[in-house]
């Protein structure tokens, strides 16, 4: 069936290989007026591109990202935005190895299983360079959310057992370091795992927290296209998410009903939370505090540790991958996360406008 | 929005509200010459109606299912099949004073906000009996996975801090005891907790986990509509629902991939994993093994225990919720964890049988 | 696959078969807020009704409805309005006859081919019946454009070769005769020519015509969901329409380009146009004149007169249908047509409001 | 609204404007295991590309299609399949001037109603250069369908007043000359009448007949998704499309019931219909024999001869429409049917595979 297709009303439609002719998405329903240049998707797409430190792969891309519909006079039309980035490196000799047997952790049984066969060239579409339509949809989304006030930021919460320590949060020191962490002091100890899991040929997984500021109270649509319910289907669409949390999340199941209730308060005309372990949504509608969402990341499957598969012939085999990888998902993921919580977020939003019937009144009156 | 509707080929759509005059759901798409009785929704109904223990709200309600459309001579004639609960009881004085006020840890406050007013009885649509559209839906779903032989199972996994033990995993005794839980000791410490619980007029929160067992291979749709992605959906819409996790969950980030990867092996002509940390979806797709999922539930927000919060006319204030409400959510919610999951897996089941072009002739040949 | 729900924000999913337990509708996605008694559905299902001349089935159907969610307080609440008619005729012993043949004109043979078996019983999910849960959601939808000022209503156009006059067009007329024209000398001429059908036990088809007045401009969304695009659908999909037209229709395929064109001309800040061949759409978006469509109807398929046909035995018979049938679909047929119509028309409505940033913006302010 | 995608499992969404940097369709869920090579695209393309008589405009594109992903070793590989057509012609200063104004008959004037400004360059987004993504879409549908021994063939029936004779009838005739029609007596005089138009400086219209062969029985889905209610959606999206019909269409509201059923018998262990007046839909449902369906398209709105109109000041002006423009849009629309028909077709096809328990089961075995 046709799944690469997410949104109601802004509606993304991603498509394209790691070792094919490019990667791209069709963004439909965005709305008309908003300014868009090459540079706003650009600044999102550099955040996922490779070869930003050591510790990702060093693939060769620059990911450039051209925009051949839906903008004109430097504004979108409201018609589909489609945008391309080229694939520059397409060395599928690279990879004809690991056409004959299936990589522990990755799609490559299933995609067969599912579709016959597989373009395996670097994962086709399995890849983590999939996420580049993904990103590139998300700063359109993240550009028309800031324009109503909203902000959406992402970072990595942890890496393997290194935890941020919120008392020291600080966004700006996000993109100071090479695993996207807003702690300088978990950062440099997340650095140093990731160093001797290099050494050990392994790789690690985290946790990435996303927070939506200045949000909307109203946003979600029960019972089944609930905010939570929704976001929680875009993050766990990302490659290799297991886990996805709202507010207090797991946590939740270990409190006390008067723990994890979060208190009204009234302040002037504003109803307020003097805590927010609802993540900002009770049953499954915004309440206008921060979302808080995290995305459990496994460990990249790529690793270069000697493993057991199965090749073509069914013969049980031990396997070395070669190639390019990184020992971490979480840095590059960060962005991932930003641009489909804010395509998320961004429809419900426009949804949420039909809500009443006064509204729809004041809108065509 | 619409977003009381679910699925695309098996797509069910819920309606009604806790005290109005009933609840339904209409399952639009289920295929033909299915045999089907009231007595197979039922025997699911029975599961969460209330009144079963001492931890579950006596309210008194038999919540017998009729089936109103597309069933002739005892079977499925591909029409929609129309269902209906009566509530019996409706009596909605009960509700005259939270009608005043927004009770913390629920959707009083975001339904206001959201549509100018909201049916406060009883919670009205954000009731939990929302759920029994959901559960009489799955009912069918379960039945139409057992003709090809599918199962899908969950129970309690934990409740509060009390964790079952796997080494005495024994999913019979989830039935005979009152907190669903496979492991007849870890049911009666729950049942302890519980009990200090409801002394304390507070309550608690737990974890379901689901199986489904005999599964399909290549079943979800990348890169959206991943079988993992839309059981997240279907999950997170479950009411007081804050995570989900497939596989090795949340504790995959502190893993390493060597010891997160499942290697494969070859067994005559079959290709298996030697574990199961990827909960049987690679790529989004599911290979073969047990789908193992999990969701966090909340301790219930309706608890005795005097709180804080604010009334129709921005005052604070504090409140003592009367009624009836359990102290957990999990016993009841172990049923529609089940029917989240069927509904689901059905749907990406029927639409994996289009994926290539050799089972499409095959079919129509 | 699901093929009983049609609408994206204002949403509409029917069942119910001729001789089952009733026929229902659930509406999702009715904005709050608006007043809504039963009283405002059956004047909409009374147009509809059997018994009401002798030109309709004389099946005695009180056809009440009744809501049983998504009101409160005498106001829709935003969540799924559920509506149900009874059926009060149930006699299957007189269906047992058309069990074993095909009904020329009829779905029973593609009802079995595509189910397997079906429901025989007054034509099962294929009846005419089936457009009762179409009126009611559509009394709904006609009663929410009014808040805006829009209206929606269709008439007879022509009965066989009987057309009506418009230099004479009186609207109210139309509830005045049995076949529903808004001219009374051609409702008497129709009259007479069904007399005629009736004498030969034969059957004729017309056009039922429908004009939506007060339009918004920039309502339809290209290019697949173009107003005329959407309105197509929803009409053909009414059983026993074979055509459907916008403004000029088929008729513009034999006129020039400057004949057909509708020049655009100013009237203070207003822009209008001097015809409307457009029928009220240009490029699949409303211009702000009328909505002009139209449906072919093709004659009542049941007629008494002899016809050859096929038995379960793949014998040649002869057979004679028995029962009540009208001579004519098109009279009953008006109110379905205002209903898809108004269904259609408010479902694109809502989704134009986030065609703009600037709309937007203004909206959340 | 996302309005630029169709389809459910076979998906397709097109972008791109008229003069912009190309035309470019993604198809989502194509199964897997389809030979594809970019000729089999081409050869659809070349139907509709300018230049090919003195009718069609002189714009001299090539239109060469690239396929961008979802094809591998020569196979469709079930992923999303990207194709775009660059835009050679980009001209823009010639369109300063309709810039100023609403032309007759065309979108200009609803699209900036809707979008609050629009790309002017050649009728943007609402040109029938948007058709390109529908025809690369369709061809690929169609190579499907051909593969099951489906086949979809459309036609010129008529232009203006000139209709072929089904009694001298040769489909091989289509390609011979420059109208389309499958009738070489028809297709001079329609020849003789487009002279005339062109010299008066008019347009003319005409019918599209589309015809598909072989199709399998029991696709459509009641009671919305209709194969009828589809198709007509899916002609009706195609600018300059008026009206629709299936089999007897219009005139079988003046036809007789005894008249219009299709009588039925058996041959053989086959259910076959005398005619065909039904179109080879009944009930929504296809019943075996050919699927008959005729689109009314409106004569080009671009003509030479001078016309009334608003310009942005909001003054009454008169226009003569310089550049490009076939004086009959008929010839070049006939494979955008064929290719919306095919795309439609197979949609509703790989639907109907779930609508039986059997057919489910025997797929899984």
């Amino acid at each position: 069936m046709a799944g690469s297709g997410f949104g109601n009303i802004f509606r993304i439609t991603t498509w394209g290989e790691s070792h094919g002719t490019g990667i791209g998405v069709v963004v439909d329903g965005c709305p008309a007026g908003l300014e868009l240049a090459p540079e706003d998707i650009q600044v999102y797409l550099d955040r996922r591109k490779p070869g930003q430190s050591k510790y990702t792969t060093p693939r060769s891309e620059e990911d450039r990202v051209e925009i051949l519909s839906g903008v004109f006079d430097g504004k979108t039309t409201g018609t589909p935005i489609s945008m391309i980035v080229y694939n520059k490196t397409q060395r599928s000799s690279d990879y004809s190895q690991i056409a004959e047997y299936y990589r522990p952790g990755h799609a490559d049984y299933t995609f067969d299983e599912k579709y016959g066969f597989r373009d395996y060239r670097g994962g086709g579409r399995s890849s983590g360079r999939e996420t580049i339509g993904r990103v590139a949809a998300g700063a359109i989304a993240c550009k028309l959310l800031n324009e109503l006030g909203i902000t959406v930021e992402a970072y990595a919460k942890s890496i393997g057992d290194v935890e941020i320590d919120y008392s020291v949060f600080d966004i700006k020191e996000r993109d100071n370091n090479p695993v996207a962490m807003p702690d300088k002091n978990a950062a440099k100890m997340a650095e140093l795992l990731l160093q001797e899991k290099m050494e050990e040929k392994d790789s690690v997984g985290g946790v990435v927290e996303c927070v939506v500021k200045n949000m909307k109270t109203g946003v979600g649509e029960p019972v089944f296209d609930k905010l939570d319910a929704c976001l929680g289907k875009a993050i766990m669409s990302i490659g290799a998410v297991k886990g996805f949390e709202i507010g207090s999340g797991f946590n939740a199941t270990r409190l006390k009903g008067s723990e994890n209730n979060d208190s009204f308060y009234a302040k002037g005309k504003e109803v307020l939370k003097m805590t927010n372990n609802a993540g900002g949504i009770l049953g499954g509608i915004s309440d206008g505090s921060d979302i808080v969402l995290r995305a459990a990341f496994k460990p990249t499957p790529s690793i270069f540790k000697e493993q057991e598969t199965v090749n073509k012939n069914m013969e049980n085999i031990k396997v070395q991958i070669k190639g390019r990888h990184d020992p971490i998902i979480v840095p590059r993921a960060v962005v991932v996360v930003e641009a489909m919580t804010a395509v998320t977020i961004l429809d419900l939003l426009l949804l949420s406008m039909t809500s009443t019937l006064s509204g729809i009144k004041k809108f065509f009156k």
